[in-house]
């Protein structure tokens, strides 16, 4: 199993990368990582950790503030791009992942390896923590920001596969983002698309609110993009700025505080464990014809290697040929 | 100042609403309160509390499992709809607080009192807690699910106007929800809608993302009533998860662990304050012709009493005539 790894992406790359990706490799039995990059610098950060692992040459990189097509089309010889390049051409890479711009990520991907038959519009799915399941995964969180019925349908059937790839659970239970739990509520397109994941076949619970993305009250939780992108932020924002709160807390509490926090110390290191949005790897590209990852953009070295160990899971799982016959029997009915 | 409060609405109903309406009289000078609902019950727990407190008798309940507009139409001796009532015909009564049904209020407020000339769409804006500011205003956190450009504008006057009338603060800064920072960012919604907000004159300061809903990067915050839903129901439900789980770590974590949590309790504490949604009163159901708050369904007596007290400020503001001057310079070029 062999996986490209953008070793220019993101916050922490490429140090960050390097380490995830060894420490990778380490982990699981018969993987082999292909770094893109500057092949000088990535060969000093490996000395005498190079088993299973190679260097794709790479000399640029893309950025955040680079207009994500453009820099796709220009930037042919940019760790991101030459990391594509690789996955499209060669048969025997079966994944990629980049901590790099989600924009030229997802056009990249979209144009290299192009859409499964069926899906009109591929989504990005994050596994996300939960309080009382394996996870949820939440099926667009901001690849489309404007989106028909049918495609939230797509992203159901998409998240199902997904899910069932992660955690081995079949027919996993798939609820609508809504704003309130009765059938008759939303918007235009949560009503219509309510219908149409009615009559899907999958296991459809019905409408949930999003303070139930964190609660674990479905497995995999359909959204539009822009929706779906503000569910996960909030949640990630509150979180990070409760534990922000509490560290300013300790912090000024005097003495009294300090010990307290010190006795506190596993209670919160569990509850950091729950909540870490890096914990379970990365976001998955779902709709295109091999395995796209991207890790968050200010992954540390842990959260790259749970995001290289995921996709090594999703390739081995062939969701790629499951999304494309799971959505086969939808296609004459609905797509667009 | 006289504010009608339906004594029958939410949870806590009707003790906590009595206790909140006590409380409230007692804490502000020259301010009386109306309690609608069963009267014999009403006159009991007022039991010698009943100073500046009358009772306007009302046998109906709404509950939430009524439809919202069969409800207001058919349950007129309801303790909201004598209420709501009291509030459109009575000119002594300033302001109503309600913990009632959401959809029955917004139906019957639209209804009995009628929209503010200029404003296609009236909304619901709470005043959210946030980490460095004064608190921010969300607006529509629900009333419209679906929205025009157009009335994304509307919820900024009318937001602005808000949070200058509860804190003081002019010019106070708008942003849109969106899903990037950048101007291009957005669905076919905001990116309209940045282009109304850029020419406004408001103090527009471009997109904001949901993590920065909780960390005072904006006073104001505009979205359409399903984002805004999402994200209100996402920073809550985070947060309560967390208080759960660190609980839960507690009471799992022996006796060190219980030492730590009492030694900590004034961070929890002060944390708790913080994030504590009812806290800063109600959401205040804007671009109708007078004041109308929604008290949280959950909400205890010191939250309804928040919410009066609110309901109070807003009135001696003078928020209905102030939104009737803000929107007048815009009708002509945007009403619908």
């Amino acid at each position: 199993m062999k996986i490209v790894v953008d070793a220019f992406g993101g916050d922490n790359a490429p140090q960050a990368i390097v380490d995830g990706a060894v420490a990778a490799v380490a982990a699981r039995e018969g993987l082999e990582v292909v770094l893109t990059g500057d092949s000088e610098k990535l060969n000093a950060l490996l000395e005498g950790r190079s088993r299973n692992i190679t260097v794709l040459h790479a000399p640029d990189v893309i950025t955040n503030d680079d207009a994500p097509t453009s820099a796709v089309k220009k930037k042919t010889r940019s760790s991101m791009v030459v990391g594509l390049d690789a996955l499209a051409s060669d048969d025997s890479v079966s994944a990629m992942v980049s901590a790099g711009s989600t924009g030229a990520l997802l056009t990249g991907g979209f144009m290299k390896l192009g859409r499964i038959k069926g899906i009109s519009r591929p989504a990005m799915a994050p596994m996300l923590p939960s309080l009382s399941s394996q996870g949820v995964v939440l099926c667009d969180c901001g690849a489309n920001a404007d989106c028909k019925p049918v495609n939230l349908l797509h992203f159901a059937i998409m998240g199902t596969t997904f899910y069932t790839a992660m955690t081995g659970k079949e027919n996993p239970a798939v609820a609508l983002l809504n704003n309130g739990t009765e059938e008759h509520k939303g918007n235009e397109l949560t009503k219509q698309a309510y219908e149409l994941l009615k009559q899907s076949g999958l296991n459809f619970i019905g409408n949930v609110e999003a303070r139930d993305l964190i609660t674990g009250a479905a497995d995999v939780i359909v959204a539009d993009g822009f929706s779906g992108n503000v569910a996960l932020k909030s949640c990630e924002g509150t979180a990070l700025s409760m534990f922000s709160l509490i560290k300013k807390g300790i912090n000024e509490g005097g003495l009294k505080a300090k010990i307290g926090a010190l006795l506190l110390k596993p209670v919160f290191r569990k509850i950091k464990k729950v909540m870490d949005y890096g914990e379970n790897g990365g976001a998955c590209f779902l709709g295109i014809n091999k395995v796209l990852i991207k890790a968050h953009g200010s992954a540390s070295a842990k959260s790259v290697c749970a995001a290289v160990l995921q996709a090594a899971q999703l390739a081995e799982a062939g969701i790629t040929d499951k999304i494309r016959e799971g959505v086969a029997g939808f296609v004459s009915e609905t797509a667009e």
